[in-house]
């Protein structure tokens, strides 16, 4: 069983893409929406926060825990590998390969929480791999709120959206990494303000083919226990539950989700 | 002493009204920013969290406890009442007597958070001392992070308060009620927007004017037990430290603060 947490519903992107492009995996989501957001708070109480979903995942019986969050993947990595005896997936590393791959003049930008961009970890993790490349990263706080409020479409967030990428505009990058899973929910917007020609990379795109390939790579040995057992049920938990967060969760996934308080 | 908690940094407006209109009463103020914002989550995610906060605040020796969060005091009082043997004071009931002082045509508008509004709480309250009154409510869920964010003066901000606004301004009402210790920070933008006659009521002022007359009343003892020892220091507790939190504290102090992080 494939364990997902995130912060709250964005995860839920990276959740639905590892639906489509490993369907005979159950997963098993854990939304920490009674602590939500994380990435306005700082590391430490973020990977504290971090351990307990783990925790809490590994109970539920997930065998690969992947962690469905920027902010969290961006400071709590390391300190759940060391933890916990299972492999820990983050959503960094396949956003910035895909990154690396798309991209033709080496002028990435990153959008992201405060607690991601403070980490600088998509900088660090493209320069060690091309120390020649820049990165323009930017912090764009008031998007998940703006997400979670359902203003997909809404004047004010094309105005704010417009603010935030403004600078990155005058870079000249080629290729934007969206580094929040509640981002992709707004890539119809960023994509005409940042410019058609750039590459928008989707995290929960690229951890869900990063996974897939994790797979069949044969690192782990969940696909053929999976595959040889009958295929359980995906399950949904959340620490808290409202009726927004339904919403949201049900816009995401495009069917009626049974999501469970703990 | 006099225990505060708020969900973040926003219950500080009360913890300051407090400071100017009560000086000689020491504060021990809670701020749960690890678990904030508090107007988004459930009402029974809410009551736990507002039952920790309490027992935290009367460990640290507070005698009396101000709930300075609207969100926690629509869903919280009542279990914090039966369940702490000490006064608990609320932001809704004081800002409640303001405004029904200052209305003259009985037409009230309030706005908050989600769990504010949902919970319906200004417009019971009202309606049970004035029946014939009309209250209009108007949750504004993108406030708080525009606050937090610190833009204050921002053309977006205007633009999402006057979205907000819009249907309160049909309503002819002549008073507002800031239903949210956030929302003081916006007065100089509601203001114009709502209309130059409206009165605006704001619960950190009406909840600090609240309490000094309780303690004048000689409902407590706390007054004379206090000015008799020597006063203690005022301590600052929060759950999460980050610079943005440090900030928008000392904005609203206008003064350097200590934050102990907990």
């Amino acid at each position: 069983m494939i364990g997902i947490f995130d912060s709250g519903v964005g995860g839920m992107t990276v959740a639905r893409a590892i639906e489509q492009f490993l369907p005979d995996h159950p997963i098993c989501y854990l939304g920490d929406i009674a602590r939500s957001p994380y990435g306005t708070k700082s590391s430490r109480t973020i990977s504290a926060y971090s351990i307990e979903n783990t925790q809490f995942l590994i109970n539920q019986g997930a065998e690969i825990v992947v962690i469905a969050c920027n902010s969290a993947s961006s400071v709590a990595t390391d300190q759940l590998r060391q933890k916990f005896n299972i492999p820990i997936i983050e959503v960094i590393s396949p956003a910035v390969q895909q990154a690396l791959k798309e991209t033709r003049s080496g002028r990435i930008g990153v959008i992201g929480t405060r607690a991601t961009i403070r980490s600088n970890v998509y900088e660090r993790q493209i320069l060690s791999k091309e120390p020649e490349f820049k990165v323009f990263s930017k912090t764009c706080p008031l998007l998940v709120p703006l997400v979670e409020e359902g203003w997909l479409n809404k004047r004010e967030t094309k105005m704010i959206l417009r603010r935030y990428l403004h600078g990155l505009k005058n870079k000249q990058i080629d290729t934007l990494v969206l580094g929040c899973t509640h981002y992709p929910l707004l890539k119809h917007l960023i994509q005409p303000r940042i410019g058609k020609k750039i590459k928008l990379i989707d995290s929960s795109i690229a951890t869900a083919q990063y996974l897939k390939r994790y797979f069949e790579k044969g690192k782990q040995l969940q696909t053929e226990k999976i595959s040889a057992t009958k295929k359980k049920e995906s399950t949904f938990f959340v620490t808290d539950l409202t009726q927004s967060v339904q919403q949201v969760a049900e816009k995401i996934f495009q069917r009626p989700l049974k999501l469970e308080r703990i």
